[in-house]
């Protein structure tokens, strides 16, 4: 029986892969620091580790055994990852848990990348053709990682390999200090939502089917880097002013009240031939039903924890 | 007092910085599996450590609290280097000493580098203006680490840092299977020297100049990448026919007796501006010299273990 390893299995994305995981006929094994019991906790094996301790990426795979890696974690926590200084630690971990599980003989492995490996001057990003030029150190961390893993396999090491890049997603559990998830709490609690300009391009995607492209991407024998994007760039005023609707208050939204970073750019679109086509993947929902959806969460969950001004757009 | 941590200090170019380590100052703490001891053994102060086992780099910072940094443990055998899979454990196991040295206050960091980071397309290899893709799992490793040392650089955390780039170096207790200490091995033994056609071109150096040039560059303030080498390009067929001609045996020279890889670059030449300019540099050795004084430590060292044919060249 094929079994997965799910590393940052609590977390925003990985959360939502444990079901399709399941559905795909996966014994999985689910790792967090401090594991979340959801819906999928029945059939899951959770292991609570802290993969950047010294010798916890080799116990894991040692205890696990796992044929398949699906390795999500990394740290994400909005306004500081772009250049914490732990970026570091996460790439030494990730190659220890990447080493250990080709020691111990695994099959397949995908890795969360990002869309902040390319070079952002680009018009379409393309996992083929765009040049890779971070201009961050999570980008640059990111990208070194996969250059190793990448150059391991072209030297005839290790298991088959695939790199799922993510653009912009939101959804349930989405941090408050990003984009969709602030302006809809703003929102919900009648307070105004601060944005930028609102001009920038960027290709959105409900965190369900991401984390579903992720596991399709699992269970494919696509090798390499997969955009994981809808393939449609919106304006980030426009995603502000459906939200607006949808919860009846256009008249909170503060388009220009935030500055935009300097060196931002204007688009971010992704490429999505190698989903769609080589991967075969296809989303569930269009961004009105995604955002809709989500909104749906939020109504439902605590909305009593502080709620922070919207930032600037942020994958 | 400055304090220097020196890994791979058992090693080819590691054995030769504790020396001038200790003229300039420095208290050396010496870090090898083996620990070896040479002539400044009495002033050092020998780690033995394996560097890849999990928690070996954190325990070995907090025990030695140096103020600088000179890393130059790596996978090195000669033949399988380029390819190892334990690139990537260096890569992971260089990232924690170097997080742990950080966190405990470090000032300055100085790892050793490759040639093999470059696009080896270039008429000269330059710090500044050459492209980096390297060909090789070894080379991406390298170059991997050195992206992320220098983007954490970038983001404002972590010691000063440089990186020093070795070419082609040779000198006493060099692997046998290595160029020049293959020709001179097998010479001295009355063998015949098997080459390839010695067409290439590569900036050779002694390596005690290599190890000086490492000691000046962690000693002065320079930032980032800067090549270690002498500046001088030379034929392959002429650095083994002075060879011959000091060991007086000409007639076992088998130029041609070797294929060389298809993909090897036929000219690596070295811009040397800010080795010799901003770092201020000067070497002892000129190549006869070199090659002299490399011969003289091979006549009285034991020839009996068995000498392997001498390569094609290699960094």
């Amino acid at each position: 029986m094929k079994s997965v390893l799910v590393t940052g299995a609590s977390g925003f994305i990985g959360r939502q892969t444990l079901k399709p995981l399941i559905e795909r006929g996966y014994r999985v094994h689910a790792v967090a620091r401090r594991p979340a019991h959801g819906e999928a906790a029945g059939s899951v094996t959770w292991h609570a580790c802290d993969l950047l301790a010294p010798g916890a990426a080799e116990a894991l795979i040692a205890t696990a055994r796992p044929s398949h890696l699906l390795h999500l974690a990394w740290n994400t926590a909005p306004g500081q990852y772009w250049t914490a200084a732990d970026n570091l630690d996460w790439v030494a971990a990730s190659l220890r848990l990447y080493r250990a599980f080709s020691n111990a003989g695994g099959v397949r492995v995908v890795v969360g990348g990002t869309c902040a490996e390319y070079c952002w001057e680009a018009p379409e990003l393309d996992e083929i053709s765009t040049p890779l030029r971070p201009r961050t150190l999570y980008g640059t961390a990111k990208n070194s990682l996969r250059q190793l893993i990448e150059a391991q396999a072209g030297a005839g090491n290790g298991p088959s390999w695939a790199w799922g890049r993510t653009f912009f997603l939101f959804g349930p559990h989405e941090d408050h200090r990003r984009l969709v998830s602030g302006v809809m709490t703003s929102l919900l609690a009648g307070q105004p939502a601060l944005c930028s300009h609102g001009r920038q391009q960027r290709d959105f995607m409900h965190v369900a089917d991401v984390a579903a492209a992720f596991v399709a991407l699992l269970d494919s024998p696509v090798v390499g880097p997969v955009n994981i994007a809808s393939g449609r760039c919106r304006m980030v005023a426009e995603v502000v002013t459906m939200i607006a609707e949808m919860v009846g208050r256009p008249d909170l939204i503060r388009l220009g009240a935030r500055p935009a970073p300097a060196d931002e750019p204007l688009r971010l679109a992704a490429a999505t031939h190698r989903l769609f086509q080589e991967v075969g993947f296809k989303p569930v929902f269009d961004l009105p039903a995604a955002l809709a959806e989500t909104l749906s969460w939020w109504r439902g969950s605590d909305l009593s924890a502080p709620s922070n001004p919207a930032g600037a757009a942020q994958p």
